[in-house]
């Protein structure tokens, strides 16, 4: 039974991987030529290097170990993010904007939901150095660009923004506890316990509060909010940003939404937010924001925006296409066919050398076609069943 | 300190990670066109699973954790060739000729050299189902291929047989503990070790193993080999196995050697060995052999052969070179720029938008050209300085 994988860990086998291959290969393509430069942080560092957000989640995902040549606990990276991170604030060093990009394996202790697995293949892209929505909408237009160019359609894309919610805390001086707990109030939608929460404040951010777990849907939300929500100028920045936004987006997804209760990843991120959402899948399939801070744990706060997603779920998206059909060849000490032979793959054929000499096998081998000798020249012909 | 990286694990900056992530890309379409199929094994399985020859050494560099879901010990992979024959003994289950190919991370828990790292990346193939010498000349002239490909110049190739040392254990009846010994002794070329572990063995079998370590150099070894090895049908097959592949690589190698002390890998290898030098590394750069027992382990022993390599080792071999350079565009909302900044994408150009506006920047971002608007169109020209 030694053949046995742990649960949520699964082999990609030759009909998934050479297709999230080729998607990889395309994607870190468009990603090239947009400007990004493909970094590849190690699999594991030690662990207080890629727990730099006192996140607790990161930290219950992380699998842990001992360094034996150091004695120091180092943990499998878990997202890659904190990585090139690090990359920018302490190897790279540049003045101006600096754009990275990377694809990779990443390693959960526990999967993120009953149809994920613990090992996705991360791929995305950052934008350091530029505190502006131009680089906001770069990182938004490349997100939904990437995903069209793998072919996945109808995408549904929601635009938050955390600055909503942290300046009605600035404004009413909420303290840390009281922050935290509206915070996971307002994530559940849970009317109520904000209420409850809420009960102390000022009349208008109470009031705020509470129209938050209302206001999402189409882009009419923006001028809902801007009627309900206190005119301070930073709500006013923010709604300003998601009309932005939705207007230069407008077209590369299906459709775009607004939701300005959507929270997740604000104790790290610092402005717009974003998640691409697709029919198939109950989990965003695409994700990113403004996250200002993540330097700082390295010793170099830029501006930072970015987006990141999982090659594995997205190929579950697509539907099935099986792999491109070989050409057969026969073994036989020929040196006109060994040439026939590389001049097909030259021509990036895939020619299978049959070693056994067996036709029955050929099913297997998933050729259409053959190379055989007719007149003396070694010609490609399609197999008759 | 926290941006510290472990001692012997190192990032991929852009100027290393875009030449391996290139060198990844152009091997893989080789072994695929060369009809070996893609698999990507998980970076963790049960330890069991992966340390499947009971060899001390891999358990040693094996990193262990334990598996939250299922309370059982799982190991980081220090080498994906178990997984691969797991895949072919249980997942695939074909009855012909199976090749497939990988590439992958593997994690050490020390490096195998003072000059390695502790996260190689592996790339390799394995041919399943093949008893014959053809399945051996394939393999190795594959790999000397993909060495010519990255363009790796003056390779030394090193062919060796463990069959010669296994015939002698066999037909002296040699028993374990002492066969263990030898090969110890035979792996150091110890030949006073030899002398003294071989005193109690019939004459000829004694003459045999001291032998062995004077048996390498050029390809006129085979003859010497011929004449003073006993003349036991497998050792005969195995001297015409070494020349059959000696003159099938001829050419493809900067130069061949023979060497019938080099054991490495005795215990799970099972027929012809191979090793690739180069000036510029003291370690193999490429590493490959038979070994017909691999699947047993997963209940199913079928005969194999593959080879593998480290691309961040081979990327060290070469020179450096320069990351292909880019076209500086400036940010304007300006539908004819975002044009042509399109259309220079589609052709395969980098075009690197300036979010800041710094000219000053342009020397980070490695442009040698920029689109800049004449006569009313936005076109390329040369950057002058």
């Amino acid at each position: 039974m030694n053949w046995l994988l742990p649960e949520y860990i699964q082999d990609m086998l030759p009909d998934e991987a050479w297709r999230i291959e080729a998607m990889r290969s395309e994607l870190l393509g468009l990603l090239r030529r947009s400007g990004y430069q493909l970094v590849a942080p190690p699999l594991l560092e030690y662990a207080e290097s890629l727990l730099i957000n006192e996140s607790e989640d990161m930290d219950l995902r992380s699998f842990k170990l001992v360094d034996q040549l150091s004695g120091r606990t180092l943990a499998l990276r878990a997202d890659i993010t904190p990585q090139v991170a690090r990359i920018d604030a302490h190897l790279l060093n540049r003045q101006g904007v600096t754009r990275l990009c990377y694809a990779g394996s990443v390693l959960h202790t526990q999967p993120s939901g009953l149809m994920r697995t613990r090992e996705p293949l991360q791929i995305g892209a950052e934008l350091y150095g530029h505190a502006g929505i131009e680089s906001d909408l770069e990182v938004q237009r490349l997100m939904l660009q990437t995903l069209a160019l793998i072919g996945i359609d109808g995408v549904h894309l929601d635009l938050g923004h955390v600055g909503v919610f942290s300046a009605l805390v600035r404004h009413a001086g909420i303290a840390h506890g009281l922050e935290a707990d509206l915070f996971n109030a307002l994530q559940r939608k849970d009317v109520p316990g904000v209420r409850a929460l809420a009960a102390g404040l000022p009349q208008d951010v109470q009031a705020a509060l509470l129209a938050l777990p209302q206001l999402y849907g189409g882009i009419e939300v923006i001028a809902r909010a801007r009627a309900v929500l206190p005119a301070y100028p930073e709500v006013a920045a923010a709604l300003d940003q998601l009309g932005q936004a939705a207007a230069h987006l407008k077209g590369l997804a299906h459709d775009i939404g607004i939701d300005l209760a959507e929270l997740r990843g604000y104790q790290y991120h610092s402005g717009m937010v974003f998640a691409a959402y697709h029919a198939g899948s109950h989990d965003a399939i695409a994700l990113g924001g403004r996250y200002d801070d993540v330097g700082k744990a390295f010793g170099r706060a830029r501006p930072a925006t970015g987006f990141s997603m999982d090659l594995r779920q997205l190929h579950g998206l697509l539907a099935k296409q099986a792999q491109p059909q070989a050409i057969y060849a026969p073994y036989r000490q020929d040196a006109a066919l060994d040439a026939a032979i590389a001049r097909q793959r030259a021509q990036g054929e895939i020619v299978v050398v049959d070693l056994l000499g067996k036709a029955e096998h050929r099913a297997e081998l998933n050729c259409d076609r053959e190379l055989v000798l007719r007149d003396g020249n070694w010609v490609v012909a399609a197999i008759r069943n």
